[in-house]
């Protein structure tokens, strides 16, 4: 069975080469980095490779500036939860927006338990955070900015420069959730002025369950993980080094050919935008038509339930999803859709069409043609369609 | 280069049956299992299958009742804060021993900071908790009891089940680290009575980095990682499906095989402690002669360097360690040593020989061949011992 998969924002495929490094890992089943015979040495260099590879992607001033995690939600958890309660003496006021990831969202509800307040920003039509709404928000009691660089169910990117600019000038401890960026986008943490970033593997065709905190040399944090003294004593615990000997290479791979992947998912989102209309009507975008992901496009589909959508598209043998795989099994609508001003019933019909380097053209066409049949299969027995449809 | 590998507890190598289930993991390459397409729906399989298999080894009620963790470390933090941070309405109050593990220590030194207030109980030399000294510490402040299974520098086993019988009675949640107990010896969270234990996949011959925690049905715990809601709702972000997956399968064969190699283990130790007394001389066993891991021995080598003991023995291709893989680099005696009574020249001459089913009596035999004129020459240069065979 052949999958379509134009849901990568909840999993990419491995690279070939990952694969292969990855496979090699395994056979060659290296001893614990933290020994300090031989197999130990061995496995160390190993794990140095890793941390050097992914710091070239991120233009890193040290490759000790890498902390290596179990993923995304970790580093975001390591990032807020570390920061605040290394530096609650300074302060307990922190900023964020509205449209973060659930990792950054309930992270900082934990936080509030303890004591800490959050000023929560809104973003505007198109999904963006005014930086100025930041400078107005950080008090002398702020001591963490946290606003992610991608969206990931709306693909829109927030103005981390300018936003990193003023953290600077303030000296507050600045964090970015570039979960959803990191290998796709150029990033560079120093024109970004953030001080802290998380980033996973997977997003660049890397393992799942592997990924990683930028930190910024001279930030006041604590560990998530408490123990042993791996990482440079900023994250206990025995590493997943098949795991980031894979997002080690996926990391070099993604530097290489970024140009040439940027052209090829840009044509991708070009072709969906251009032949969406000639496909279907009614329907609204949710992603910013400039500062956006270039591999994905969340759109809105009125009157129908983008759930529906999904099964039926999936019994084509196409994968789509309707939000955050992360956020699976919740009824309630999307609070980032919510907060673009999109209503109730509109934020049902929501589709994320995220595509990767392993899509074709011919993929996005034989996603259109079973859309249109779907949605006019859909709108056939909706009531609400029939309704707007009479007025 | 062939190593003889007697530091097994810093890295046990991988089954060759779980090799194989994770590169075929690798190759067949999963989608995210909170997926709710097809794709999404095969990976959730995979993953409750290995839930299942790591479920039957630790004789729970319910696969739910585990939660797949980045590994031993994550497991303790996670059990450690996350009681404390639930149930610090009930009290504040925490009892551990002196012997744990640094993920405990540092975990439970985190929430001193926080406000709670920790009991560390005392060893007797034979290095074992007294379960009366477990009751007698409990007050009605006390939410939570935090004893290891067995210890990674010496292997001695704790009485968990008295102390299970005590917490149970007492109302009080019982967490165990048994990382270093999984899958090497018959482990039965029913009859334990504990209400969290935490586990890592190497122990068994999975992989590194990948780990687990049983959380007893009804037990008030936060996550330590918040943010999606996979496992439950108790431990958010994408699973490292590759991982578990070799977990799952190491956890069958643990079941599987457990009488066959504890025969095996049991061999080599005997040999190890028959053999001892004719290699060398002036020399601790820190090892509980009958509560005790059946593959690791610590022996306090008197008047030499562990260290010096080990590189050479690294040169002669043989890989030992002086303590824990997790305390590299730190210049203090262990804390384990000095809490059995050793003084710090003893403690500095410690040896961990941990060995596994992979190894074979010939290797013991070639390691204490080794041992022998390794102490032989380091004694010669040394002035403790010149001083005190003139005594």
């Amino acid at each position: 069975m052949k999958v379509i998969n134009l849901d990568h924002i909840s999993a990419k495929p491995l690279l070939p080469e990952v694969k292969t490094v990855m496979i090699e890992a395994i056979e060659k089943d290296y001893h614990n980095p933290a020994s300090q015979h031989k197999s130990g040495e061995e496995a160390a260099a190993v794990l140095q490779n890793a941390r050097k590879a992914v710091a070239q992607l991120l233009n890193c001033k040290t490759p000790k500036e890498i902390v290596f995690t179990s993923g995304g939600t970790e580093s975001v958890n390591h990032a807020i939860k570390g920061v605040a309660l290394a530096n609650e003496d300074r302060g307990k006021h922190i900023v964020t927006s509205n449209i973060e990831h659930n990792a950054v969202i309930r992270s900082l509800r934990r936080l509030k338990s303890a004591g800490f307040v959050v000023t929560s920003l809104p973003v505007d039509s198109s999904g963006r955070v005014k930086p100025r709404d930041v400078a107005d928000a950080i008090t002398k009691d702020t001591i963490l900015v946290s606003i992610m660089h991608s969206n990931n169910e709306t693909g829109t990117i927030q103005p981390i420069e300018e936003i990193g600019a003023i953290t600077r000038e303030k000296k507050v401890i600045f964090h970015t959730d570039a979960v959803d960026s990191v290998g796709v986008l150029p990033m560079d943490v120093q024109k970004l002025g953030v001080d802290l970033l998380s980033f996973a593997a997977n997003t660049f065709y890397g393992p799942a369950g592997v990924g990683g905190l930028y930190i910024r040399r001279g930030t006041r944090i604590f560990p998530l993980l408490d123990g042993g003294v791996q990482e440079n004593n900023k994250r206990a615990g025995a590493e997943n080094l098949v795991g980031i000997i894979g997002m080690g290479k996926a990391a070099e791979l993604a530097l290489r050919d970024m140009d040439k992947r940027l052209a090829h998912l840009r044509t991708l989102k070009n072709r969906l935008l251009t032949e969406l209309p000639k496909t279907i009507d009614e329907y609204i975008v949710n992603t910013h038509p400039e500062h956006s992901l270039p591999n994905l496009l969340s759109i809105s589909v009125q009157y129908i339930e983008g759930e529906s959508v999904m099964l039926m598209l999936d019994d084509e043998n196409i994968a789509v999803s309707t939000r955050s795989a992360c956020a699976t099994g919740s009824l309630r609508a999307s609070h980032v859709l919510l907060s673009l001003g999109l209503s109730h019933a509109d934020a049902q019909g929501t589709l994320v069409l995220s595509f990767g380097i392993d899509n074709t053209e011919n993929d996005i066409d034989t996603f259109l043609k079973a859309l249109k049949a779907v949605v006019t299969t859909l709108r056939d027995i909706s009531p609400l369609y029939q309704k707007a449809s009479k007025a």
